[in-house]
C-alpha cells in the first residue's frame, strides 16, 4: 500500500494528467469504496454529504472530533488518495485552521478543500484574511511532511453583490490571490457556463476545479475549456437519497419492492466495502 | 413530540393494524429521515447498512460505543418510532445482552431485533440459551420503563442442516420458543416462498416479520398470508450503492453526469434531513 507521501504525490500528478481528474465525493466508507472499486484514481469527501449523514447541517456544526473520526474511517479503508472538504477550515484564525489541517492530515487526507465563505452565512472572509489562512494551510502541509494538495474554493460568484460580470471578476481576483498564496487548484463555486469557465481558466493559468451540477457542460467540453478537475460535490448523496424517496413512494403507494431491489448490490459486496480493497478478508 | 413510551406503544400497535407494517431500514440520519418524510410510520436500522457505513462488516465488530452513538444520532432526529437491529445482542450472556438493550433504549430505540446466529459464524445459539437471552431483553425493557417491542429472528432456516422441510420445522420450533419467552414478533430469516411463509404464520399465531428480497411475494400477497411486518433489511444500502456503481460507470466510461443528477434531491433538502422534521431550522 502506498505511503501517505506517495498518495499525495499521486494526487498532485492527477491534476496535470492527460485528462481532467474526475473526483467523486463520498459521505461514508462504502460510498468511498464503491468509487475506488469502480476505478476512480482518487476520492474526496463531501462536507454536506458527510455531515448530514452524521446528523449535522453542512457548515462547521459537526464537532471537530467527530469530523476527524469520520475522515479516519474513510481514509483507513481506501488505497487511493483521499481529499477532504474542510469547509472554511473549522476556525477563523490562521493558527486554528493550521491545527485543523494538521489533524486532517493525521486522519489520512492528502488533499483539502477550503472555502472563503463565512460559516455564519454573513458573506466572505476578506481576501487578506483568506490569503493568511491559505498560507497557514500550505505551511501545515509542509510541517507535516505530506505534500498536501490544496484546493482553494471561492464563493464570490455566488455570494458577492453585483452583476454576473463583476461577480466573475471578483471570483478571478480572489482565486488569483489564493493561487499566489500557495493553492494548487482553485475552485470557483457556481461558475457553470462554458463562457465563464473559459474566462476563469484563462485568467488563472493553474488547475481549476468545477463541480458537477445541472447545466454544466459535459466532461469532454470541460476538458477543451481547460478544466483540470471536476468534482461531484454532494451530488452522490443527492442521488442516493433521491433514489430512496422514489423507492419509498413505490412501496407506500403501490406495495411494490421492485425499485428497491433493482440494480442493487448484495450482502457480500456490501461487507467487502467495509474493509480495504486489498485486505485478505475483502 | 411523542415521548419514548408513546413511541413504543405506537410501534407495538403498528404490528396489529389493518395492514402489514412496512419497516424501512436505514443506515444513517438522512436515509432514516427520508423514510420518515415519505410517510413510513416507523423506521428501523439495518445492522449491515449501519456498520458498513462506519467501516465495519456486519456482525459485532463495530465497537459498542460507536454503535450506540450512531443509534443516538438517528433516534434524535426522528419523530417516528425507531427499532434497532442489535445483531445477536453484542454478547453471549443474558446479562451482557440486557445491558446492551438498556443502552440501546437509552439511545432512543423503542424496538430491537435480536438474532440467534452466533457472531463467529459457527451456527446458532442453543434454544435454551437464546430463550434466556430473550427473557433478559424483555426484562431490560420492563426495567427501563419503555414497553420495548422485541423482534426475535431465527436463522435456523438458513443455517441448520437438513432439507427444507426440516429446516422450516426447526425455524418454527425456535420461533415458538422465542415467542413464549416474550418476543412480540418473530422473524424467520430466509423464509421467502408463499407456502413456507403460510406454514410458518399458521404455526406461530403471533406477528411475523419477513424481509424484502428477490422472489418474495408482493405486499398484497404477504398480507393475505398473514404477515404482519415486512422489513427492508439492508436493501436500501444495496440499492444506494448499486446506484453509485452505475453512476461511476457512466462517468468513467461515457463522461456523462446524467445518472448522477437524475432524480436527485438538492442542497436545501439534504440539509433539512440533518435535523428533526418539526424543528424550526428544518
Amino acid at each position: 500500500m502506498a505511503s501517505q507521501v506517495e498518495k499525495a504525490e499521486t494526487f498532485r500528478t492527477l491534476h496535470r494528467g492527460p485528462r481532467p481528474l474526475v473526483l467523486p465525493n463520498a459521505w461514508d466508507v462504502p460510498s468511498a469504496r464503491v468509487f475506488e472499486d469502480a476505478g476512480f484514481p482518487a476520492v474526496a469527501t463531501s462536507s454536506a454529504g458527510m455531515m448530514v449523514s452524521h446528523g449535522h447541517r453542512d457548515g462547521e456544526e459537526m464537532p471537530r472530533r467527530d469530523f476527524l473520526a469520520a475522515v479516519g474511517r474513510i481514509s483507513g479503508r481506501l488505497e487511493v488518495p483521499l481529499s477532504v472538504d474542510i469547509v472554511a477550515g473549522y476556525g477563523r484564525s490562521a493558527r486554528t485552521v493550521a491545527a485543523m489541517v494538521d489533524r486532517v492530515i493525521r486522519s489520512g487526507a492528502v488533499g483539502v478543500n477550503i472555502e472563503d465563505k463565512l460559516p455564519d452565512g454573513s458573506g466572505l472572509y476578506r481576501i487578506a484574511s483568506q490569503v493568511r489562512r491559505l498560507a497557514a494551510v500550505r505551511q501545515a502541509g509542509t510541517a507535516s511532511g505530506i505534500p498536501l494538495v490544496v484546493n482553494a474554493r471561492t464563493d464570490a460568484f455566488r455570494v458577492d453583490p453585483g452583476d454576473e460580470a463583476s461577480r466573475l471578476r471578483e471570483a478571478i481576483r480572489r482565486a488569483s490571490a489564493y493561487r499566489d498564496a500557495g493553492a494548487d487548484c482553485v475552485y470557483p463555486m457556481g461558475v457553470t457556463d462554458a463562457a465563464s469557465i473559459a474566462t476563469f481558466v484563462d485568467a488563472l493559468r493553474c488547475p481549476v476545479n468545477v463541480m458537477v451540477r445541472p447545466g454544466l457542460p459535459p466532461l469532454a467540453e470541460l476538458e477543451s475549456l481547460g478544466v483540470r478537475r471536476v468534482s461531484f460535490g454532494p451530488n452522490a448523496s443527492y442521488a442516493a437519497l433521491g433514489l430512496l424517496k422514489r423507492v419509498s413512494r413505490e412501496v407506500l403507494d403501490r406495495g411494490s419492492f421492485d425499485l428497491l431491489l433493482d440494480g442493487a448490490i448484495n450482502f457480500d459486496e456490501l461487507n467487502r466495502l467495509a474493509v480495504p480493497r486489498g485486505s485478505p478478508s475483502a
